[in-house]
Parts: C-alpha cells; structure tokens; sequence
C-alpha cells in the first residue's frame, strides 16, 4: 500500500488504490460497472457546476468566495476525480501513464510559439 | 519542478505543473478563468460519454474492445482530468489534498459494514 | 398568450412563454445570462443521470420502476427542457424552428435504408 | 400525424413523431436504450457547451456573434431537444406534460414576489 504522509504530493495510484479499498469494503464493487461510474460520474460535474450556475464570470483564486464555498467546490472536484480515477481503474487504464502521454500530444497538436516545427516530433 | 521518472507513480502535483506551463508556454492563461475551464471539462466529458454511448453494457476491463478503442478511452479519461486539475489549480483549491479528504468525509458518510460507529471518527 | 387546454399537444413556444414569464415575476432576468442558464442546464443533467446512474441496463418503458420514480424521472426530464427552452430564448434562437431544420439535416447525414440518393437533396 | 405548417408553433408531440420515425427507418430502435440516449444527451451537452467555452460571459441575445456560429448553437440546442425527446419517449414519459406539471411545481416552490402565499396552492 502506498503511504501519503504531510508533506508528499498525492499520487493517482494512491487514490486507485483508496476508492478501490473503499469498493471492497462496502461491497460495492458490484455496482462500479463502467457505464454505473460514467453516470455517477456526470452527476458529479453536475454539482460541480451548479456551484458556479449563478455567479456570472469568477476571478481566477475566487477571492471574494466565502471559506465554505471554497471547501465545498474542493469537495466537488473531489468527487469528479474520484470516480474519475475508478472508472479508469474498472477499465484497466493507467490513468496518470495515459495523461502524461495526453500532454506530449497535446504539445504535438499544439506548439508553443517559438518552437521550431523540428522540436515537435 | 517535480521529475516524473520510468517506474514512478504520477502525482496530481506534476500534471498541475505540465498544465500551467503548456498554459503559459502558449499564453492561453488569458483563457483560463474558472469557468472556460468548467465548460471545457463539460465539453471533454461529453466526448468520454460518446465512447461509451451506443455500446450498452460494458464489462469490467474492456476485454472485448479494440486496442485503437481502449487507447481513444484513455485520450478522453485524460482530457477530462487534465481539465480537473488545471480548474483545480486556478481556483487555488490543492485538489490531491482535497480528493484525500473527501475519502475520509465518504468513509464516515458511509461507514463499512463490520465497522463500529466508534472506529469512524 | 398562448394556451394549453387538456388535450392540445403541447408547444415550444407556450413553454417559453411560461419560463419567461416565471423569471420576470421574480425579477430573474438579472441571473438568466447565457452561461449562467448553461451551467443550471449541466446541473439538470446532473441530477437527470442520477436517476440512472447505480441501474446497470434499464428496460424501454421503465416497466419495473416504482410509480413515484417515474415521477421523479419525469421532474428532471422537465428541468433539463425548461432550462433548454430559457437558453435558446435568451440566445435568440427559436428552439423548434431549428429542431425541424437539424431533423432535416440529419436525414441528410444519415439517408435511411431504401432510399435512394436521390431523394436526399 | 401533426403536421407543422409554416406559422404554427411546433410542439413536443411532433418531435416525438419525427424522431420515431427516424429510427424506425433507420432500423436504430435496437440502439436506443434509456442509458444509451441518455449518454448519447450528455454528448450533446458537452458539444454545446465547447460553443461557449472559451468566450468568456456571453451577452444576451449573441449580438456580437457571427451568424454562423448562431447557426451551429441552434443546432446542438436542437441534438440535446431530440435526444431529450426522445430518452422521454422510450422511457414512457409524457414531456409536455411533465414540464406544465413542473412549471407549476416551480410556482409553489418559489413563489413570485407580492404573490400571497394563498395563492400558492
């Protein structure tokens, strides 16, 4: 088992390893089929959103947001991850391996200006 | 900067890194307000929900999916967190502190069966 | 005013008019911007999933759910419309109009079987 | 079957008809599951939402939009209706009559400003 002390950045595997734990122990797993996860999944960015539905445009920091406000959008992000990383998991996709390898195509589809075209591939 | 080596497990840390410098190597942090970020992430979710949309079931692991299928899969799963983790980030919420918390506040929402109440807290 | 008595279909239009008038009864305006209406609408459809989510596979007619879950089911069906409706009026865009016009391309797109090319022009 | 003619206000019914028809030429009614539309309406939703995502806030009525991308909102406005319309219609709910029956839900639980609360029920 992976350990996440104070000061450690969390990991995707720790966090797989946590909501997988946490599956097992409730006997849930027999609910996390891909498609359960995707649309619990959606119900969750659609919490995510209803924090913001009201707002008009939000400063970058959300510095004029009250403290709960801010825990409870962490909450929210939260849980998108989570089923996130569980969904990823039930489909047998390394999910940290998978976005580094998104962000080198990324760079590919999108360069940065002043980078020569030969530095692309 | 944190290293992402071979064998190393990747941390939420890194991709908010790889994702504020790709935002600022193309000067799209212009871009990057709360809730651009949000719509995207609804955008990238809705593309991880067209791979799953005319399938029915899906089984556990994918087993009867094609190599191209599953690789397209994690494209989409990728998209959507790296999405998460930079509205994370411009929102100043640390999202892996979060994500482990939110597993805590779950454990005790749901306690598991077997557990006594006083093992909860 | 349009109106609805008990056996007339129901139209786009009179729900427009019913969502226009509901927010200027309660001074709403203010909060109904385009994004703001979007992000309620990716709420709905939140909370529309929901519903659906822990299923697994759900039988066409819902013939086993419970009387009061297809109530339910009904409610967040409406909400997503309703918010759909305000949407496209605060965009200026006449919703049923351009619902025949996109049924229209559609059959363009995708030519049923038997029909000769012909007829798709 | 309704028949829309130029001036008449299109009504939900008539979309039901339409969309029916258009998988039944199509031979697509073996698709269209509940889950399957409904994740087939989140893909919708995310398309309309990468229309307004990097856009910042959007006024009201798109005055400063081009009249292509007017063109392009109406039409996956008018993807996310068809599929809402027709998740209803394979579900077995009414959707004009369920949202009527919102609309006044709505009413009463958010009265209008200077409305007695004697008029609520």
């Amino acid at each position: 088992m992976t350990k996440a002390t104070g000061g450690e950045s969390v990991t995707l595997d720790l966090l797989k390893e946590k909501t997988a734990e946490f599956a097992k122990e409730r006997n849930w797993d027999q609910f996390h089929s891909p498609r359960n996860l995707l649309l619990a999944l959606v119900g969750e960015v659609g919490e995510l959103s209803e924090i913001f539905q009201w707002r008009g445009e939000v400063a970058k920091g959300l510095s004029d947001w009250k403290e709960e406000d801010k825990v409870h959008l962490g909450e929210e992000l939260s849980d998108v991850l989570l089923y996130l990383v569980r969904l990823s998991d039930i489909c047998g996709i390394d999910l940290g391996k998978a976005a580094l390898r998104k962000v080198g195509l990324n760079a590919i589809k999108y360069p940065a200006a002043g980078k020569g075209s030969s530095e692309q591939t």
